[in-house]
């Protein structure tokens, strides 16, 4: 006999997959078709979205959309254009002047297959697209609740986002961070567009609650941490061909993380008691919950 | 004693140099303080912002905005909003897998300063700050209203606007292009940013009215690409030091320019012709329409 565990298992992977699927048709509907100009940057644009990748961020989305009550329908375009925002990310990541990266989600960099200055321009162009198409939703029926969502975006992509956690990134290789330096460009690399991704599945819904919005909330900080120790983790154990991107990297690049600030085992508790806090947040609720925890369980459990 | 139609120029430069000014001073509040983390990275952001250029595209918008009767601090984000753009696609266009320009607005480019990685999150982070600055502007009162301007700007900046415009340019290197295609390629890489300027401007008017929005319209789609044959006029006539950046680089690295494919008569002729279009898109307007016209005489007559 199954035990239940693994039947909700089962049911949240199937979710997952179909989830994963979908949104890779929401990408593949609303990216610009390889056959209209600028041919050339279209297809690479596609080349560096399509096809791949755990979609975590769509993952979330959704997941918090439905804990707050949005049909997916509303959910499909904001989702879209947090894996689009991620994408650009790895896009300009990968460029010879950041971190020189050949091979992503197993297959060559979009620089390798499209040069370095058709690749810069995919990753501006990305950019551009997800607001682009989040402004423009027609799911979405209010302009507040849409300007909200850019204003969210646009946050988490800028100079206290993403692009100032890689800044900070690049600026301490061979400078040794201390354990909150580490966390402080994390949130803002990592974690801030991870946050993003739930925050916007969350104003999704056309009335959510504020309990559930700072649930989400919190559980996004924890769990954004959380997949970036992993992360550090995996990129420490794995080995290139697992992980589908070039592996030990960290340590070529001589980059603190959790790994060889805290070592292998502690970096590993901290992820456990990340994960519990990611779960404390939603202590309050019952099973519209489910799938965010089973996501949490998902990120912390991963091997890739 | 003073020829009426120079009191009206001297009144016009005047104007220019307050909007210079004042977009200055909007920028220099809303781009992140240097002293904020992180430093280097907004130290250089304020680097590629600040303190230069002729602001083509915000003296657009203040002269449209103020011909669709909105209030010059409605018009203050949005001015600084297309700048922004304007000064992130410089710093990549700039870069060594780009144009590799060592001077821009006479100082040392982005890259140069401050090395490419840099340069490169220099340029993500000012796209996505451009988004954020209208979506979170206060003098702006309506979602819908923004929401245009965002969708304006974004359309503008993407795969079929200005980064389409470069991918286009760059593919193009060494093959010579028809009037038609290097048309095609200036509307998008140079003529929507210069149009989104225009529009936001108008759009910043609480009730602009129809038939002004077409006229700014038609009249920005002209200048824009007056502004493009004039540039390169400029890149085939003057030197380094009068332009405050590399002159002759389009034809060191083998562009096609309205210079090359129609020579420079010819080219001149063209730009007259734009010039005459663009006022004739204005031509039911009376005194109201006077900055926008003295700004396509700026635009047709300067010399940098």
């Amino acid at each position: 006999m199954i035990e239940p565990v693994n039947e909700q298992t089962n049911a949240f992977n199937a979710w997952a997959h179909n989830m994963q699927m979908r949104v890779e048709d929401v990408l593949n509907t609303h990216l610009p078709p390889s056959n209209t100009s600028p041919m050339r940057l279209h297809e690479a644009m596609r080349y560096a979205t399509l096809g791949g990748g755990k979609r975590v961020r769509a993952l979330l989305a959704y997941a918090a959309g439905e804990f707050c009550g949005a049909g997916l329908n509303k959910i499909d375009v904001p989702a879209a254009a947090v894996e689009i925002i991620h994408a650009f990310s790895l896009v300009h990541d990968d460029l010879p002047c950041m971190d020189n990266d050949d091979l992503r989600r197993g297959k060559p960099t979009t620089h390798k297959q499209y040069g370095d200055a058709l690749a810069l321009l995919v990753g501006d162009a990305l950019q551009s697209l997800a607001f682009q198409l989040i402004s423009q939703d027609k799911q979405l029926k209010s302009a507040t609740q849409k300007l909200q969502m850019l204003h969210i975006l646009a946050l988490a992509s800028g100079s206290r986002g993403m692009a100032g956690g890689q800044a900070i990134d690049i600026e301490s290789i061979g400078i040794p961070l201390s354990r909150a330096e580490l966390e402080h460009m994390h949130i803002q690399k990592t974690g801030a567009l991870i946050r993003a991704g739930a925050l916007l599945g969350a104003y999704s819904a056309d009335k959510p609650k504020d309990d559930k919005i700072k649930a989400v909330d919190h559980f996004a900080k924890s769990i954004g941490l959380a997949f970036q120790v992993v992360d550090d983790i995996l990129d420490a154990e794995a080995n290139t061909q697992a992980l589908g991107k070039t592996a030990g990297k960290d340590q070529l690049h001589n980059k603190s993380t959790y790994v060889t600030i805290l070592g292998l085992s502690a970096a590993k508790q901290l992820a456990s008691e990340l994960h519990a806090n990611a779960m404390a947040a939603l202590s309050f609720y019952g099973r519209e919950a489910d799938l965010l925890r089973h996501l949490a369980n998902f990120i912390i459990h991963r091997s890739f």
